[in-house]
């Protein structure tokens, strides 16, 4: 596999209003993904509620999600549990159904320590079967993935890459000046896509993708081409659009207001039939959900 | 269900060298704290490794330790995972293998909030189809479950009790207190035990209680029959056996140092076949393990 | 200086409205606190508003309260400040106005370890002219003080005990059980001590002890009389009263909450002449102090 | 005041070593920063060791870098303690010496919340006496200042601007796209200022600036004249040589590691005459010196 860049949207996942994966709204996102030009796509990420998702619903959106994009571009797939022992089965579903790449977190729940994550993921790189990406996602796992530690796990050819949804943009950018032979560094970063292409990033994943893939393709389109200054334009009405994610508030935890806001965007164009999200997530309040409609107007997607 | 009361250990997963669960050595251990006097069990716990037991070992577990049991004490389920939904999945088993009750965490992983919570452990209780038992574990689910959650999830019955392995007993102390209603307070503190009890809790669910439960249960007993000087007695020297989990220091992670001194001693004492710890936990050497014996030693244990 | 022992409330610092040291009001508290029959008293503490005094706001205190007590008991002083050289000089005032002992956290603010935390307390203890109590505040201080350091510490002689705030019981247990030679513990938990009293801890810090000397004195010489029924009886009752700090719930911060409510029973009960804390702290409303007032009537002080 | 902007480097304080204020070479560090073409100076913050200074020092320091600047450019003074009436104490020292800013944190140490915050900013600004700048540090304050409250602060005009040091570029381009009025958005970050600036920030605050003030002008006189090239070809080698906060590893503490690499790099170039950091710092040894001395070399410094 060569290193993968441009736009990777990590995909949500619709819902049906009793819970189950919405297949139709999910191919309909899909096709949406791929018609505004993305270079591959994420499943079973954190925007796609995997963490909510049951090992049967995974598997529905694995399959859903290659089999209509017929190899069109690289799906890659989340493997997102606990341990070792726990991704590989993710990993064995995953190589099964044609991923092109997993993507991992560190250990969580258990408390961990740098021997063992490295230990974790030479393990799945050995018996994964399939490139390894590292996700640093501090929120949800609750320690950092050290500069150290993945300048060695590329170095030995454990990783393919990182996609960095830490925030920390001067690690991202230590990260791409050490690092030696092929390994991607991917930003999770919705506001900052120009400036971590600018340090030399090599694709972007946001969630935000999902309501305006259009939008980053032209960022990242802009970046290629040189034009800064119109993939900065790009950016900033992204950055504006973003705002979504706070309309709820502290009412409800941050991934019921960032999902949330996702799936109510969507919904409001057209795309998906409903907005639910998983139990025991809060949802939007039609006061709400008329903001989202207002950032979208005032980006240009309504 | 009557109220939980007693000693209820976290019953440790044996595994064989290839990380596979040894149904062998898990029957002996079985044996070991019935012998012992304990008065239920809690398997696919923090200390049974359920992080890093797949969903098939997780299964050979609860049918090992059911069929075993034979119905002498209650056996108590972990289905812990991130979210409402999977969680639910864990409970479905655990019902049909003929669980006592079930014991749940917040969600994790995804950035939550308390009215969250209170839907999960509601959702679960209506459709999870036993007793729930919250299982407040600040140091995995990084976040501490408030009294005032708690006390109301008690009052309208969604929760039959709580395992409190927080360390802080003020907390404890104030929702004993506060309790009305049957509601089992059980404390997850191997080293407080003695004033836990004197304080008003139910029971005890020490991870060390695998290595001694002949002690935890002359320590509950003379507790109940008011010798609190005997109680003392077992309990500090339960302390100082408990700085088995010390030895290993800071060269790996917590959960490794833990829950490999248990295995390491239950090896020692000849009651499992491998001192083995899931990947990717790093294995004690032999110079830790040497000094595991010592404090068996000192114990009265070898 | 022999073994600290016995109940140490930390002194509040009453205000007046205009946000200066009250010094009829705080005379009368030490008198309060005397009277109630305390064993020592520790001013510039958390409970103080420590953080909020000005230099010269604190020596106001030191010289309020050592000069009112003459000499009948003790008086610890805080020398709270971020780091080594800062607290030097506050030590340097407390050896002039006669202080009987230092009591200072690990450095905060900057990003420390566990070597410098060692380093500082070793020159405290060379410099400071004073023993040294080391202050254990996590939820201030950001870092846990270990075991390990407390007891390398206590036995080369740098410390003189520790007031452990931290709420972890365990921890403060197995520090009692592993020292050697003088080391005072002393709980800084309000609702522990029957038990901390029972692991062998030699005092107890508790800022509800401002609100009520005389429960504590009676807890704790119930205990000495070897009384544990009554002394856990007294106990639960400041348990209940305690419940004071939550009166505010959440709109303010817990410094503004906790310390508010102290100081509005010490106003109820005639003790102080205004419930005034330092700025930015939020006042209680009156809705609040009218709950305080209950709990107090309910806990027979009123 | 106008809008700060430019470079404005957080001034190091060398010390001797007896651990007092070496104003021989602060003044010859003032003259390299000021020859080297910085817009303002900013002393009193972390990077001068702040934590550590006595209030005497701190006066020297004013007194000395004021004194010595002579109103060539302005001087922001640190105000950096525990709540507000100590905040003000050393908001009057740098009113009396001609500071022409305060640069203030949250509450730290104590418990604090959102309304304490503000109403601690606002205390600040209507009594402080000069243009208060909010220094968002959540490394040492252990809290993030939101985008909503610096907004809030912005538009009624408490603050003038914010040292943003929390190294989550997303929120600051957030802040820069939302602020209205004149409110300066300044980067703490040593390693991203070419993309803070290209997202709008006025001006940077980086520590490394002390060891290579020219190499920053460069970089944002290069980002003003539209050569962004250029800007990121100075910040790449200043993000390699940033590489010297990390030769101690973790055997010291951040700080430690942080400041005792810039001053043994003003050191190794001749500009302070010792390395001294405070006490109870960890002292860099002479492996450690000796790969600064490299890093100085290939970033062209020696």
């Amino acid at each position: 596999m060569t290193t993968l860049t441009g736009v990777i949207p990590p995909v949500c996942t619709p819902l049906t209003s009793e819970g189950e994966v919405d297949a139709g709204s999910l191919t309909r996102l899909v096709d949406h993904l791929l018609e505004g030009g993305v270079d591959a796509l994420f499943v079973l990420g954190s925007s796609s509620e995997v963490a909510y998702l049951t090992d049967a619903q995974r598997r529905v959106v694995l399959d859903t999600v290659i089999g209509h994009v017929g190899g069109q571009v690289p799906v890659l797939a989340g493997v997102i549990d606990m341990t070792t022992p726990r991704v590989l089965e993710h990993a064995a579903v995953a190589v099964a159904v044609g991923a092109a790449g997993l993507v991992a977190t560190a250990p969580f729940y258990t408390r961990t320590h740098p021997v063992e994550i490295a230990t974790h993921f030479r393990t799945l790189a050995a018996r994964g079967g399939l490139p390894v990406y590292a996700y640093d996602l501090p929120v949800s796992v609750h320690l950092k993935l050290s500069a150290e530690l993945l300048l060695e796990l590329a170095a030995d050819g454990t990783l393919a890459g990182v996609k960095d949804s830490s925030g920390d943009d001067g690690g991202l950018r230590r990260l791409i000046l050490a690092r030696e032979a092929p390994f991607s560094v991917l930003t999770g970063s919705e506001v900052t896509v120009d400036s971590a292409l600018w340090m030399g990033a090599d694709g972007v994943v946001p969630g935000l993708g999902n309501v305006d893939p259009h939008g980053y393709v032209r960022l990242v389109r802009a970046a290629a081409a040189g034009d800064w200054e119109e993939a900065r334009r790009e950016q900033e009405r992204l950055v504006r659009l973003f705002e979504i994610v706070h309309v709820a508030g502290s009412r409800m935890g941050g991934s019921s207001a960032g999902l949330g806001a996702f799936k109510a965007a969507l919904h409001l164009r057209g795309i998906i039939d409903h907005p639910a999200t998983a139990v025991p997530q809060v949802p939007l309040d039609d006061d709400e959900t008329g903001r989202i409609g207002k950032h979208l107007a005032a980006a240009g997607l309504l």
